[in-house]
């Protein structure tokens, strides 16, 4: 796509008066963009050099500082470095109305590491199914994502960093990695180039900015911005997606399709299992000091657990997850218990609350209750309309995939117990003064709903069980056999993983 | 402190029974803590190889894992460091009803820093300062706070390490600090004792456990923990404040008491001031200019810049601040709108919010509206009752005061306009339709406060004016004239403190 860009000047006085009733119209736009609900997210990335922080100052100069944010993206952090590699991006998500502006993205972050050999080629490509992904994620829950490259010439390059390094005010902003992007001009300019024509998708076009002149390319930009919140606002009032017209051919851009794991349906699980106590006992101690172990070596070796619980009320989720957490040394585990989300929360993306729990390589994350709300409660409370809860079974299984890529083992449990013994339980809560706050009128509202929630939990296993992330049914009419069940299945997985490390 | 207690040893056999009662009650209590909404906050220091890790995994083994929360505290990471040093302990306090659960705190970090030379003797005697301010603020709130030292003697210790030295699979867990920490036990001794002394308060007082006997120690912490949230559940039943009686003569603790300077009543500020726009553009580009320089400087230094604005509905904060925010690079500040808080916010200490919003070490972190909010809307609109809002004047001046002590430049300004001024301003809201969105009937009712709410303001500025933090009064009723000076003031005192540093 590069090779076709031409560096253009503009005369300045020309663009003096247009881009000031372009600022005043951003302006406008801006609070229209906070009206009409839409989060936007512009990253600016480019040659170094190229004035992506000019730009940036100059593009928020008239807006309202309360309503954007700008991060600059550098070097991944110690921190940062035991999350997936998305997870910065994913935390500095905007509110619906609110621009986040990137100095420097996922793109800068992928190329350099590819460039200064952090990353291999297979991990450089995942990284760009990974960033397709996300952009789609994005767009299809109405995120406006504008994106640009500040594209210069070799010369120019050199001229501008000379110049840098000339005074002494500005001689510290010249980095090794801005040197390095000068000397090989050419390596960048070819990965570059394969990395905008394999992310130019019709969710998240790209905006090649010639940036040898700077008021071109604050023009370009500006532009460029104002239609696309134009756009977008006019869609969403009409109820429709916004479609850019991309400026380049697109990369013809698919969703990966899972392959899944055969699975059983709920009305087909043997409820009858059971362990006398003497076996629990047994099976108990042996499973716990194996989860020990375990938990000893994934912390060495950096592996991350992600456990997690959903099941039916009463089923019994409390009582195992205390089963799995007591196995552990509890300075390398956290429990997430999973209520509605906060405003804070709805006004994201629905994964963020998810991507933001995430503890550290090496530790386990148990969810109580999870993602699957999506597809399960949410429709069924008329939440959030099917069609769209309808699309979580795939954006599940990428966010699955992505923490298998950070290196995470998944480890998902339905906690089956079938209706009678629902009964059963919620009786005795209500007549057990000690577990009467255990049970609420909402508790048997959702059991008349019994069925309804079956064929969702169905279909939610049958879609959601990946390879990577398949599902366990737990058999939960005898809390002991599912405890056990439950701790196996962990350190089971756990095992073959290692494995696989080999 | 540390002198006077004796290593003792218990029989298993004895203590085993008593135990597992107590764990079984501890099960009760945790939820009695969860349905009073007790916040519970537990500390677990003492000597390396006491076994603070063992014996916090016997504490929670029984209790629900959804509800705690276990931290192990290690030095600081290149985060944390960039954030004032309690930061990472605010951020991690529980919510109303959990548990966290600290495997080494503040009195670790901060006897390791003095020890091993991170910091001197001054910031040690203001970290003290700090830990008894955090845990009276904490107290005051209805945290419950129950901190141990884990005692056990240098022949022990010696033992113990040697043990863990000899096996491979443990000899990892030895670090330098450890031998160091036997090497120099009497140093560390003096030290730990000195501390403890220092901050054992009637509010949080002090349990030193003999620990060289593990039985004894699981005992003794079992007992302190089942006793606190009894003792707590109760007084909060009776709606008493909890003391516990304390195991050693207490420091005698006096807050703080700030000097302050001195200030003018809203009615007497002149509110005629004005500049005609030829002085202000010419002020207002001299004072950006000047301000983006100083900007450079903080960054460099890493001086924090805290900008804290209120005042008077349609006073003019969104155009002042964004006069203050074009001013500055993009990347190094960023503006925090304060609206009511999320149900998360309002589980904990109100303070809780602020302390996570702050950017790091050398950037600028704008407020608008800020923590004046609990001296202000919440006792007039009856949010809080006005004794616990009178609390926060001196809880606002040791935060500030603490910032202070991070090396926060603190820039606070009441944006100041006549009650003419103000009716004049929303007519004309209301009358121009791109303004009307920012005119509420909330914002007519709150006019009806007007005296209220100026007698708050007088009583505000006049408490919270410290010598290190003092309130600026913008007079605003031209909004030139108030632009200018938030810039002109925000360059002064940065300069001040560049002055200072020299």
């Amino acid at each position: 796509m590069l090779e076709t860009v031409e560096q253009k000047k503009t005369k300045r006085s020309l663009a003096a008066e247009e881009l000031n009733t372009m600022r005043e119209e951003l302006i406008d736009l801006a609070n229209a963009a906070k009206a009409a609900k839409i989060p936007v997210i512009i990253t600016i990335d480019g040659w170094s050099a190229a004035g992506k922080g000019s730009q940036i100052a100059k593009l928020i100069k008239y807006m309202d500082p309360r309503f954007y944010n700008v991060e600059s993206i550098r070097t991944p952090n110690s921190v940062e470095k035991r999350k997936p590699w998305l997870h910065r991006y994913w935390q500095r998500l905007p509110k619906q109305g609110e621009f986040l502006i990137l100095d420097g993205s996922w793109y800068r972050d992928t190329v350099n590491a590819l460039m200064f050999g952090e990353i291999d080629k297979d991990e450089y490509k995942r990284r760009i199914k990974d960033i397709n992904t996300f952009e789609r994620q994005l767009a299809d829950d109405g995120y406006l994502i504008i994106k640009f490259f500040l594209h210069i010439s070799e010369k120019e390059q050199k001229k501008r960093l000379d110049k840098l390094a000339e005074s002494e005010i500005t001689r510290w902003r010249v980095t090794e990695t801005d040197l390095e992007n000068n000397r090989n001009y050419e390596k960048f300019f070819k990965r570059y180039d394969k990395t905008l024509t394999r992310t130019n998708t019709e969710f998240a076009p790209w905006h090649i900015v010639s940036a040898n002149d700077k008021t071109t390319a604050q023009f370009t930009i500006m532009m460029t911005v104002t239609n696309a919140i134009k756009g977008a606002c006019a869609a969403k009032e009409k109820g429709e997606k916004f479609i850019e017209r991309p400026e380049f051919p697109t990369a013809g851009y698919q969703p990966e399709s899972f392959r899944l794991v055969k699975t059983k349906k709920l009305a087909d699980v043997d409820m009858d299992k059971q362990l006398t106590d003497e076996e629990y006992g047994k099976k108990l101690e042996k499973y716990q000091n194996r989860l020990f172990e375990l938990q000893n070596i994934c912390y060495q070796k950096k592996i991350p657990v992600i456990v997690a619980y959903e099941g039916w009320d009463a089923g019994g989720k409390g009582g195992n997850i205390k089963r799995v957490a007591s196995a552990l040394d509890p300075r390398g585990y956290e429990v997430k218990p999973i209520a509605a989300p906060e405003p804070s929360e709805l006004a994201r993306h629905y994964l963020w609350r998810f991507w933001n729990r995430l503890e550290n390589d090496g530790h386990f994350t148990i969810f109580d209750r999870t993602w699957y709300g999506r597809v399960m409660v949410e429709p069924i409370e008329k939440i959030t309309p099917q069609w769209r809860a309808d699309m979580a079974y795939q954006e599940i299984n990428e966010f699955e995939e992505q923490l298998t890529e950070w290196g995470a083992v998944i480890c998902k449990f339905w906690i089956n117990i079938d209706k009678d013994e629902q009964y059963r339980r919620f009786k005795e809560r209500e007549n057990t003064p000690s577990k009467q706050w255990k049970i609420t009128d909402e508790d048997w509202r959702n059991r008349e709903k019994w069925d309804e929630y079956e064929r969702a939990v169905d279909r939610m296993v049958e879609l959601t069980s990946t390879e990577f992330a398949p599902w366990t049914i737990v058999e939960g009419n005898d809390k002991k056999y599912a405890r056990v069940k439950a701790l196996k299945t962990i350190c089971k997985m756990i095992e073959e993983r290692l494995e696989k490390l080999r």
